[in-house]
C-alpha cells in the first residue's frame, strides 16, 4: 500500500498540532486508540489505510514551531503533556519542514488582527493564491511520492461570505479567480479548488460557509474529488444530537433550549469577532430546531473566556412540558477539550475519505455526518441515524462479506 | 369497538392518580396529548383504542378517594392543578367505584410500614389472594362488559425475592400456591398469575423481580396473554439511554458514571429501605455496563429527600477519557416529576398492549423496550434502537399499507 | 401607632402584586413570616410598624385589575396559588382602589413598548408629571390619615440618563423641570423629586440610575427624608455576594467569573433592549471586582427566556487558582422566583426606613446595604459585611438597651 | 530569628508532599504564593516566621520517596508538574532523610489494609509508640538546633474511637499507655501525647476524634503547648460554611441541603470503608444545623470514584422556601484538587501556631477556626466570623500599632 499525503490548513493550530503528535503517538504505541471511531471493529475488514501510511504537511499563517505549538498546549490544557514532546520531538521537526507559508484572501478584520503573523502573509489576489496553493499541493505529492491526498480545513472560523454571483457554477467562479473578483472569495473557497484542481479529497473542518459552495462543490464533483463538511461536532453540539431525540422519541414538549459556550484559546479569540461568530452560531443551532421543530426558543451565545484555553466549558438548560403540560428542567454542563476531541475526528475522516478515493467512490461522503455539525445535505441531526449510517457504509465496505 | 378495562395496582398512588386524571383531562380536551408517543403520526393507522375507551378500576392497600390523591399531587408538585380536580371530580369519583382492597403477599417490612392501610389489609396466604384478585378482575370485566383488559403494576417498589425451586414452572408455582408456600411469593407474582388465569395483559411497570419469573411467564404464554417489563423507565435512566451510546459511537472511554438520585414521595420512602432499594438500583444499573462495558466505574446512589416530593432530582457525573487518553467531564442534572414522565407511559403501554391482544400477538411485546429500564429479554439498552423496534411494529400493523 | 402609607411604583407589576398580596396573606395568618428579614429576633425591641399598619397605593402604566395580574402569576409560577388569591379577593380590591395611573417621562423604547398600557398614559412634561405625582401622594395621604409615607420604585429597569448639568444640584434640577427640558430626567427622577416634595422616605428597588443622582438626593436631603438604593439583591448576585469574599478569604486567585442569566417575565422583556440591559449589567458587574479585585474576568450575559417566566435562572462558572497555582473550578445554578425574592425586601424596607423616620433619622440609610445590588456610597459588598451593619443598627434601636 | 520544625504526620502523603514541594517551590520563586492566608498584608507587621525558616520531617508508614509520591501526584491530577519535581529533587531527597518511619496503634481495618506499607511497620503497643514518637522529634529537634516545633496531623482518617473512661484525664490516659490498653488509642492520640511531652504545637488536620479528646488536651495545656484542630477545611464543606450563613441572613427557609461527594485518592479509598467515612461524615455534617437548624434534612453521602483521584468532585442541592412559602432551588458543583486546598493551610496554620509559641500564648488558637470543619469549641461555623477573628488576632499582634 502506497502512502497518504494529510495536507492540514492552519497546520499548527491547535487542532493540527494534537493530529500530528497523536498520529506519531499512536504509531509509536505511546497512547491508546482512545478516540478513533475507525478503530471500531466493524472497520476491521474494510482496508482502511493504517495511521503510519498518513504523511503530513500544511499552510500555516502565523510564525512558530510544532513544538511551540505543543509546548503552549502542555501550558494551557496539558493534553500533550510535557514528556509526550520529549520523545516525539523528531517527528514533530520533520513534520515542520512540510509546513509552508498560508494564504489569506478577503480574510477580514479578525483573522487579520491575529498575531505573531508569518512575514510576508498578506491578503492575495485569489487568482495568485489559487496557483499557489495548487503548486504547494502538488510539490508535496510528488516529493512524498503519495498516492492520495487528503486537504483538512482546520484554520480559524471565518466570516460569513455575502453571496456572489459567481458562486453558482464552476465555470464563473473561476473566471471571477481569474479577474481578482476577491469579494467572491475567502481563503478556504481557495483551499477547496485548489483540491478539486489537483484531485485531492476536500474535508471543511471548520463552520466556515465559504468553502462548499455550489461552484467548488461542482468542481469537486466534476474532477471526481471525495468530499464532505462542515463543521467538526466535537463538544456541546454533539451532546445535543445524541440527547434532543430522545425528548421528541418521548413526545416531550420542549420549550426552551439555551445553550451558553465559553473558550478561550484562540479560536474564542477569533469568535469574539461578531461576524465570525455569527458563522458558528448558526452552525450551532440549527439542529435543536431540524429535531424539534421551529416551536422551541433557542439561543446559542458564546463567550471568550481566556482562563479556560482549550477547556471549552458549556452550560445548556433544557425547559420542557410533559404530561399534563407540566413543565421541567434538565442541564448539562459540558467541559471538554476541543483539540482533544476534534484531532481524532480529522483522522477519522483522512481515512475514510481515502478508503473512498481508492474505491472510486468520489462525491459527497454523506455517511460522514457523524463527524459534523451542518452536515451537507442531511435530512437528519440525530446522532444515532448518523452512526448507523457510517455502520451500514463500513458493512458495505467489508471483504469478507 | 368495544371497551377495554384498564386495572391499575396501586391504583391511588401518584401515577395511577395521574393516569386517571389525565385520561379524563385529555378525554375533555382540557390538555394537549403532549408526552404520548402513541400520538406519533405513525400510529394513525394503527388503530390503536382511542383514549375514551378505556375503563379503569383497580386495586389499593390504602385509605382516601382519588380527590384526595390529586390534591396531595397538587399540594407536592402542582402536577395536578386544583382547578383540574375540579373540573374532573365526576370523573374520579366513579373511578373510585371500582377500586377495591389490595392484597399483601410476603411484602416486607417497607410496604407494611406505609401509614394510612385500609383496616382488613394484611398479608394472606398467596392461594386465598390469588383467588380474590381473579375474582375482581373478572367481576370489573363482566360488570363493564370489557372486550379487553390490561393489568399494570404500578405498586411500591417490592424487595428481590430469593429463588424458590417453585419459580422455574407454572405447575410448581400454582401448587406452591395452593399450599401456601408464602416466601415463595411476593404480591406482584399473583397479579401476573391471575393475569394469566383471567387471559389479561400484564405489564409490570415497577422493578419488582418477582411479577416476570419464568413461571409467570409461561402461564401468560400459555394463556395467550401479552405480556411486558420491568420498571418504567421516566427520568434519569432514560436520559442515560440515550447519552450513553454517545460516548460510544464516539469511541470515547468511559472511566466513571456516577448518578445520585434524590426523590422524596411514597416510593422514596419505600426506597430509604435498603431491601426494596436494591430492586431498583439493579434495574437502573445494568444500562451502563451494557453499553459501555464492563470497565466503567459505576454507581447509582438513591437519598430519600422528602421535601422534593415527586419532583425527583439526579444528578450524573461522567468522567472519560478520549484522544490522548486526556480525561474530561459531562454532568447534567434532572429535575422531572415522576408522575407526570411515567403516566403516558402507562397509557402507551395499555393501547399498545390492548393492539396487540386485538390482533392476536400473544406473548413477550419486545417492541415496547422502550418503556422500561430493564426491558425483559433484550440485548439493547440504546433508547434510539428501543424507538426504532416501536416505530417498526406500528408500521407493520398500518393498515394502508 | 397611626398608619403607614407605602407607595408602589409599578403597583401591579410582579413584585407589587406580591408585596400587596403578602401583606394581606400575612396580616391574615395564612403564610408564615419565612423571608422577612425584619422578623429577626434582634428587631423584637425595635418596634418596627407592624405588617397591618400598611396602607398600600400606589402608580401603574398599565390596565388591568390586581387580581388579574395575581391570576397572571398563577399560571407562570403558581407563585401566588388559586386558593390564595380566591381568600385575599377583598384586599386586593380594596387596594386597587388606591392605585392610579402612573407617569412617563423621557421613557425610551422599550417600556413604550409595552403592551396593554392604559390609555391616556403617555410621555409627560416633567414639570406636569412632578405635579401629578406631588398631588396623587399628597391626595393619599389625606385620604388615609397617614403618619409616614414609603414611595418604592418597583417599575421596569430604565435606560441610563446620559448626564445633563442639571443633574448636580437641586437648584438646576428644579428648574429643568419647569422648563420641560425632558432629556434631563426619567420617571424615576420625577419619583424622587416629589418624594423630597411631600416629606416622603423614598426607595430605588430597581437599577434605574437616574432615580438618585446629585440634585435628587439633595432635595431628599434637605427635606429631612430617608432614602436608599439602587436594585434590590434578591438572586444571583446575592448568591455572588456570599460567595466571593470566600475566595478572598482563603488567597484563592479567582481568574473568572462567568454569569449567565436567564429570565421570562416583564423584567426579561425590557431587559431584551439593549439600553435597559445595560443599566442591569452594570449593577450586576461591579461586585465581583470590588471584592476579588480588578483582574478578575467578569462578565454578566442575560438572556430573555419566555418559557421560565418569573422562575429567573441563573448558572455562574467560578476558575480560580490555588496554591502552586493549580487551576480549579466552582459552578452554581440559581432558579428562583424573583418576585418571591424581592417582595419580602419591600416590606423589610419599608418596615425599617419607616422607623428611621419615626426616630428622625434621615438621609441615607446606610444600613440598608444588605438589600442592594448597587448600594449607595457602600465601600464593601461583601453579604456578612452589610448583615453586620444591618445587626448593629437593630442593636441601636434596642429600647430594652 | 532561629529555625522551626515542621514535623508531618503521614508526610509522603498528598498533602504532605504538596507541602514540602510548595515550600521548596515558593522559598525558590517558582511559584506565587496564591493560597496562603498568611500572606494577607494584615500580617505584614505580624512578624510570622518566614517560609525559608521550615525544616521539615515526618514519619510515614508506607514505602517509597518523595519524588516518587510526586510523581504519582503529576500522574494523577497535574497539580506537582513534572518539571517542578526535576528542579526541586534536591530539596525533596533532603527532606526524605528526615522521614523517619511511622508507627500504628490500634489503626482498624482499612489503615492496615493499605498496600506499600513499610517492612517492621505494625501495630504497636502503646507505651513504646509513644516513646518512640518521643524519641523522634526529640532527635530532629536536637539535631537540627530547632526553636519551634509544630507536629500536623495529615495522615487517613482513623475510625471514631469509642469513648474509654482513661480518655478523661491525663493521669488517666497516661496509665492506660503504660498498661498498654490499646483499646484506649489510636495513632492520633499518641501524637497529640508525644507532642505535649516534648513542648511542640500540635495541629490535629484530619477528621480523627481520638486525637484532641480530653485528657491530650489537658496534656498540650499542662505543658503550655499551642494546639488547634480538627479537620481542615479545604472544599465542599468551605463553601457551605460561606453560603448556608447567606440563607439565615436572608431569612430564607432551608428544607433540605444534600451534599454528594466523590473523591477517587488514598483518602477516598480509606473513606470506603464505613467505619472512617462516619468520622469524616460527623465532621462535615454539623455545619449545616449549627447554622441554619436542627429542621433542615441533611445528609453527606461519600463515594470512591477512582478516576478522580484527588481531583474531588463535590454536588450540592439546596431546597429552601421563601416568602408565601413558595420553593426554590440552588445546586452547586465544587471540582476542586484536595491536596492543593489542604496544603497552604498547613503552611499558614505552622506559621501562625509558631508565631503564638513565641509570644508565649498557649492552649487552644482559638482564632485558627476559619482552616478547620469542626473548630474546637467553636459557637460558629459561619466563614466570615471566622475570618474576621482571624483578622483581629492579626491586628492585635501587629507590632506597629
Amino acid at each position: 500500500m502506497g502512502k497518504t499525503g494529510l495536507w492540514l490548513v492552519g497546520a499548527r493550530g491547535g487542532v493540527s498540532t494534537t493530529v500530528i503528535t497523536g498520529l506519531a503517538a499512536l504509531s509509536r504505541g505511546l497512547r491508546t486508540n482512545t478516540g478513533l471511531i475507525t478503530e471500531h471493529p466493524v472497520f476491521k475488514n474494510c482496508e482502511l489505510p493504517e495511521l503510519q501510511e498518513f504523511v503530513i504537511g500544511g499552510h500555516e499563517i502565523r510564525t512558530g514551531s510544532l513544538q511551540e505549538s505543543a509546548r503552549a498546549i502542555e501550558k494551557d490544557s496539558n493534553s500533550i503533556p510535557g514528556d509526550l514532546i520529549r520523545s516525539l520531538s523528531e517527528e514533530l521537526d520533520k513534520v515542520d519542514t512540510e509546513i509552508k507559508p498560508g494564504i489569506l484572501v478577503n480574510a477580514g478584520e479578525a483573522i487579520h488582527a491575529l498575531d505573531q503573523r508569518l512575514p510576508g502573509v498578506e491578503d492575495m489576489d485569489p487568482g495568485a493564491a489559487l496557483t499557489k496553493v495548487v503548486s504547494d499541493l502538488t510539490q508535496f505529492r510528488e516529493s512524498n511520492q503519495l498516492e492520495g491526498l487528503v486537504v483538512v480545513v482546520l484554520s480559524s472560523t471565518e466570516a460569513p461570505l455575502p453571496h456572489h454571483p459567481s458562486h453558482d457554477s464552476a465555470t464563473a467562479l473561476l473566471e471571477a479567480a481569474e479577474n481578482g473578483v476577491r469579494e467572491a472569495f475567502r481563503s478556504s473557497t481557495i483551499y477547496a479548488m485548489a483540491s478539486a484542481q489537483v484531485g485531492a479529497s476536500f474535508v471543511n473542518f471548520t463552520p466556515s460557509p465559504a468553502a462548499l459552495i455550489p461552484a467548488t462543490r461542482e468542481m469537486l464533483e466534476s474532477n471526481q474529488c471525495a468530499y464532505c463538511g462542515c463543521d467538526g461536532k466535537t463538544g456541546e453540539t454533539l451532546v445535543k444530537s445524541a440527547l434532543a431525540p430522545m425528548f421528541a422519541q418521548r413526545a416531550l414538549n420542549v420549550l426552551t433550549w439555551q445553550s451558553y459556550n465559553m473558550l478561550g484559546d484562540r479560536d474564542g479569540e477569533v469568535l469574539a469577532h461578531e461576524d465570525n461568530r455569527s458563522s458558528k452560531i448558526t452552525s450551532k443551532g440549527e439542529l435543536i430546531h431540524e429535531i424539534l421543530g421551529e416551536g422551541v426558543h433557542s439561543q446559542v451565545s458564546i463567550d471568550y473566556v481566556p482562563s479556560l484555553g482549550d477547556n471549552k466549558t458549556a452550560w445548556d438548560l433544557i425547559h420542557f412540558s410533559g404530561f399534563l403540560d407540566h413543565r421541567m428542567t434538565m442541564q448539562f454542563t459540558w467541559q471538554g477539550c476541543d483539540a482533544i476531541l476534534a484531532a481524532p475526528l480529522v483522522i477519522d475522516l483522512a481515512r475514510l475519505i481515502e478508503t473512498s478515493r481508492r474505491r472510486g467512490e468520489s462525491g459527497l461522503q454523506s455517511h460522514c455526518g457523524l463527524f459534523f455539525k451542518s452536515p451537507l445535505d442531511s435530512r437528519t441531526h440525530a446522532l444515532g441515524d448518523h452512526f448507523d449510517a457510517l455502520i451500514s457504509k463500513a458493512k458495505s465496505w467489508d471483504s469478507h462479506r
